[in-house]
């Protein structure tokens, strides 16, 4: 299945049907979301993931009930950091520099300039440049997710300040930003899955300069 | 091409080699943008594509002098709703309920609790909102480029304010987030080609609860 034929397949799922996902295509799901790209290649979030029922339901309940988190068996909570720090900034180089065999000091200068614009902004603006580089992860994994055929459904509906809470994000560092849930579709339960998938005109979508 | 091994494949390419991306290729790259789910299927935010090579070089000044935007052959800009408003978000529903055969009326509670929530909110939060869909696209758009094996370079690092003058964006009430440039490597001229790609590890990056 291509990448197009894979989004076309998917949607938001609403119902799903209680069957487990394979761990090995877990696996590839958030390894598809560990790939992705981000700004300087800080990747300034992390993926949490729930099996436990118990939290699941807790869960649940802050997210206006739906029932997805209930019947998934993979909850992925995407969680970005906070703020960035001169810390967390140079963890992240002297990592790379260190896989790729360079000197710690190959990426002085870049780290340093970094470092300057990014804990110069407020820790909001950090957070949402942090939160933004965690939807490019997180649309892989529901890439790959459709791409396995794993259903998947997108969610930014919920309290982010509870979830936090109750996940003890803050002692991480971190704040969550979406979930996503994996499972497989309840066909006949579902209002949403033979609905027409309606995107904006691509005329409207496109504009060509 | 597995997306894991089109996620390996690629990298931000720092150099390109001039060569044209086929039309094919960029229309089946802007189709996965276009599919890309987003929060109440809203697609607030649009991609611009530039081929004109003048212009090109005037946004390669707002972008640190970037050589891919001129090596590229095609330079996408995803640019979001600068703002929510009620008129936007109707459209939206307006359309989605035409295309399913649904009365217009269908989601009308939806779509008041959405313009409710979205419209009490500043600007600025609605662009951060707006903003992190369009990371979605973006993202997309960067995985469909690496199964066709095309190149593409990531890029925040530009003026946005300039780049949304120069292109007008004001007037489709569009602020820039993001742009990808599409074209080929050149394997000769680009010191980040053969560097090893390196991801945080796999054990830091993802919690088990």
């Amino acid at each position: 299945m291509s990448l197009i034929q894979a989004l076309n397949w998917r949607y938001a799922t609403k119902k799903m049907n209680g069957n487990a996902v394979p761990q090995d295509k877990v696996d590839q799901i958030i390894e598809a979301a560990h790939l992705a790209p981000t700004s300087s290649g800080l990747q300034p979030f992390k993926v949490i993931v729930i099996t436990n029922p118990e939290l699941k339901a807790k869960i649940a309940e802050l997210a206006y009930g739906q029932q997805q988190i209930i019947d998934c068996s993979h909850l992925l909570v995407f969680a970005a950091w906070d703020q960035y720090t001169e810390e967390n900034i140079r963890a992240v180089f002297a990592h790379a520099n260190a896989e790729r065999g360079l000197p710690a000091t190959a990426t002085a200068d870049y780290e340093n300039t970094l470092i300057t614009t990014l804990t110069s902004k407020t820790a909001e603006e950090n957070y949402h440049h942090a939160a933004k580089q965690s939807y490019i992860s997180f649309a892989m994994a529901i890439a790959e997710a459709a791409l396995l055929e794993v259903d998947a459904t997108p969610m930014e509906g919920f309290d982010a300040g509870k979830l936090d809470e109750l996940l003890d994000l803050k002692a991480l560092n971190l704040r969550s930003t979406t979930m996503l849930t994996l499972g497989y579709r309840d066909e006949n339960g579902d209002w949403l899955v033979n609905l027409k998938k309606v995107r904006s005109p691509l005329t409207d979508f496109v504009v060509a300069y």
